[in-house]
């Protein structure tokens, strides 16, 4: 690759530009969108001019958004014409979305009245429903042919179809009324009507559902497109594979920010600008920040014990870290198991309390461990006692918490992933603090 | 749903098997696997019998591991046989090899000849590797056939085999020369020879490849399947798409619960004993409780400052908490940024700048905030002050280092989620005090 790289470098150096044509020629479209990338603007807009124009259409697609947006300024209008027009209509409706209103106004001019239809009909649905990531290029089938007849359209419109594996059967009103795959009709006799063999079971999506819901559907049926139908159930688009791993791609990323308390942003993280990145991060940090503080006024409140035995300080930060650490755990597989939907209603209480045992148990051993450890550094028994039996404490307090916040979250309409590592912590440092300081007030009154 | 549960449970319970059959026969195998779960197992293997043949192979290959396991034992010998011999090689290779090796015996015992071949050549290969998730049901031609032979094969086999949507073409040492879709090959002139049409550029794995970089090059390429050749470059099998979702859900649940300080189980976390449950978290936990112990010592180091100014010790909590959380956020951000492959050896060391400047920029806003919060609250300005100005070098230390240790662990060879909130919350808390009570010292003593 980088050999590669090297040799385009030279030749853009010295313009050998049939060279760079022929060099370039071979690729893979997906393997140029990531050697162009190692490229500045200038010359991967020279570079593009080399390709053919099929092959400049699917590099141009499997470019990320903003490098896409770079591009659209440098292309002459023939040419720029030529790329739009050939996109795939989805694809194109999500790169119009996200440019400045001018330039989609610019790019809407270029196309074909039918390209413009297609396209402004996708624009027409909400953010990240159905409708807008489908394509209304699929083969549609009358209900009255046979195979034969539907193998011939396929033949002749196929290769202007984003997906030619399955083809869809609607009646006299567009509703759609069953599907055949091609491998069906490979495998069938050419005189069978297509009713006999297509597929009435359908598995559909609205136009306005969720496309997470989307992908999940097809994802648990392993299906290669689903058909989108509207409020009066006509066929109006479908949506391919390769759609699916994209969103469930983006729907971890964003419940992984979460878990990490950032909030999702709307670019790549790494091509925003840093006032932008800082904004999406501010808003858990104030909120913890004023979070921490009870932790803080709870340590004040009791300074007098603190001042009395000073070892006491020492185990703070072992116990709010530990209390942290266990809630953690359990609310990171929690939002997990609820987002693959190990996690139900049905099992939800049983998980708690499973959780909570095992915060039980993980508290004891750990306890027993921290009192001899605490007992060989601060050598006094005591203290070693009430640190040992405060994390035990603490850590059944955190495995319950950190389970049932979530749930809480989810029942709230909430994402359960903004139940952060860092939200559970302060959480828990809170109630850490107290459980710690109560128990030893507690067991150094007695010992007294 | 909930409805034609109690349905099923109603004809159960009064044995109306005739009704039950018609009831199940047009379900979705997906949804019935779904509906199964409803069930005791008892109740499941009474349902499973008055399943057809196919369909009860296909809920049962629906199904999760833990439940097909439970329902093997509850087969007579001959439904079992069926069950078994019907399923796809790498779905009954994924089984063997996780039932107990005399009942793995017993299942190897039932297979004929063929199928046992089959099978025994994918558990000659590693764990986690493409030959062991690959099928070696697919369609292969001869490089001298016609497209109109290759589909008369194609409808003669095809029906057996797990994706017909590409058919690979080898030479007379078996070796893989080339691919036709069927869309090609059902676009093309019958008299046309495969090889004229055949794609050479082909994308393939190998058998001992790692499972996600096949699944992650069949995302970058939006292939249906990836043939898959030995080291003689021998085609042996083919991987379909059904299961890239399915290995990417699994590395990126590995990747949530690293990140939340949790090792990955073998088994799904909800279904493991307490007992393992608890070991996968005890690691962690120990490592960072004594870690915490630093803290704690620095606090003690520093008792007699504390002692002095009783107001310091009320915003540890707040300074060791922001720190944890903005390291958190940051480490949260590479993780993911390493895994997308957009943070690469190139941009790593700009990536880590910027990121410092997010540190810096937010320490100085929160710094400024944190300034009159703290003298609101304990009315000592030099306290106030050490406190902001902490919070500014303590952000950005933490910036660095969240973002730094992700790459530090690639760099070693280990997973970069490893680096999770509560391991640089721990990191960080240990910087936070050390730096709180440097700064503290300086100001006061200059203060007097």
């Amino acid at each position: 690759m980088d050999e590669f790289v090297q040799t385009v470098k030279d030749l853009l150096e010295t313009h050998q530009w049939q060279e760079l044509k022929g060099l370039l020629a071979p690729k893979n479209p997906n393997d140029l969108a990531h050697i162009f990338a190692e490229f500045v603007p200038s010359e991967r807009a020279v570079l593009f001019r080399l390709l053919e124009k099929q092959e400049a259409v699917e590099v141009f697609e499997s470019l990320p958004l903003e490098e896409q947006q770079e591009l659209l300024g440098s292309f002459k209008q023939e040419q720029l014409r030529e790329i739009v027009e050939h996109m795939s209509p989805d694809d194109r409706a999500y790169l119009l979305d996200e440019v400045p209103a001018k330039v989609a106004k610019r790019l809407l001019g270029l196309l074909t009245p039918e390209e413009r239809a297609a396209t402004a009909l996708l624009l027409g649905y909400g953010e990240n429903t159905a409708g807008r990531i489908m394509t209304p290029e699929y083969i549609d089938l009358k209900s009255f042919v046979t195979v034969g007849q539907a193998l011939e359209k396929i033949r002749r419109v196929g290769l202007d179809k984003e997906t030619i594996y399955y083809s869809y059967v609607t009646d006299e009103k567009r509703r759609l009324i069953g599907i055949v795959s091609i491998r069906q009709l490979v495998l069938a006799d050419p005189e069978t009507p297509v009713t006999d063999i297509m597929e009435q079971d359908i598995i559909f999506a609205h136009t306005d559902d969720d496309q997470e819901e989307v992908a999940h559907k097809m994802q648990k049926y392993d299906l290669l497109a689903i058909p989108v139908v509207d409020r009066e159930d006509r066929l109006v688009g479908i949506i391919t594979h390769d759609d699916v791993i994209d969103i469930i791609q983006d729907e971890v990323t964003e419940d992984i920010y979460r878990l990490g308390a950032v909030e999702v942003p709307e670019q790549n993280y790494f091509k925003s600008r840093i006032m932008v990145v800082s904004s999406h991060r501010l808003g858990w940090l104030l909120f913890l920040l004023v979070a921490n503080t009870i932790t803080g006024n709870i340590i004040i409140h009791y300074s007098d014990l603190l001042e009395s035995v000073i070892a006491l300080a020492a185990f703070v930060p072992l116990l709010t870290g530990s209390g942290g650490n266990i809630g953690s755990q359990t609310s990171t597989v929690f939002v997990r198991g609820i987002a693959l939907k190990e996690i139900t209603a049905k099992n939800a209480l049983r998980l708690i309390f499973r959780e909570v045992w095992v915060g039980l148990f993980l508290g004891a051993l750990l306890g027993l461990i921290v009192i001899i450890w605490a007992y060989w550094l601060q050598g006094n028994w005591m203290v070693a006692i009430a640190v040992g039996f405060s994390l035990i404490l603490i850590s059944t307090l955190a495995t319950f918490f950190g389970s049932i916040w979530p749930l809480i979250f989810q029942r709230l309409g909430l994402d359960p992933a903004m139940v952060s590592a860092p939200f559970i912590s302060t959480v828990v440092d809170v109630l850490g603090a107290l459980t710690y300081f109560t128990v030893a007030s507690f067991i150094l009154s007695y010992a007294r």
